[in-house]
């Protein structure tokens, strides 16, 4: 894993260097809105991901303290990664990402009532998505699992 | 530059395309925040990017529709970048991301009073920011511009 370097105290610049890299928001994008949640997960997740990228890219938001890794209740064996706060506040940028993709991908995945949705009742999508996160997050995950 | 190549009609995947891309943010960044417009501009921002990546990213971003070139009207063989409709349009991401950082960098630049706004005021942020873009845009480049 490449470790964090600092260059810039731009805010733009520490966003990316915590999250903004392809694969890392495609992670973020499984955890967040299609309940992913192991490695297995994420790599048959449907874009390829190589498996040396996967691991290098889930260590660098376990260690930027977006993710949180503990043992599958179901099977200890194995672990099951969540989104930390800091992973779950990341949710208005992905919500702004679907947004403006639904408004110029005429090819969207989007359906066109999450989009109206997203532009007429924004606050209340947020705090729906959230909510189930942060329920969910502490389900699998107790806060202070390794 | 390497063209678009459809994988996927997943939102995040179509916004990563087309300008989730750690240089591509930054010249979005330069564009948005610092009035940065040219070539030279770019290239002298401070994180020290290559000339061929430079021309790369630009060119992807012009043909993304997230800027438009034309001739810079104080040097007409000098060539303006301004960001179009689309690319103004990516300001709430930006605003995202500039109060995620703001809240988890301690050494962050963002000024606590921005970060505040953010949270407090952030139609009427948002709206200035959106304002300002439009009128410098459609002063650097006519809408019809090459």
């Amino acid at each position: 894993m490449r470790p964090f370097k600092r260059k810039s105290d731009c805010p733009i610049h520490f966003a990316i260097e915590r999250f903004g890299d392809a694969w890392t928001l495609l992670i973020i994008r499984d955890l967040m809105f299609f309940g992913r949640s192991t490695y297995g997960e994420f790599l048959y997740a449907g874009e390829g991901i190589a498996t040396n990228i996967l691991a290098d890219r889930l260590e660098r938001l376990e260690v930027g303290g977006i993710v949180s890794k503990g043992p599958d209740p179901e099977r200890p064996s194995r672990s099951r990664y969540a989104l930390t706060q800091q992973g779950i506040d990341l949710l208005p940028i992905m919500l702004d990402m679907i947004a403006w993709s639904g408004e110029y991908d005429p090819g969207t995945a989007v359906p066109p009532q999450f989009v109206e949705r997203l532009k007429t009742d924004r606050v209340a999508v947020e705090a729906e998505i959230r909510e189930r996160l942060v329920s969910s997050g502490q389900f699998l995950i107790a806060p202070d699992a390794p």
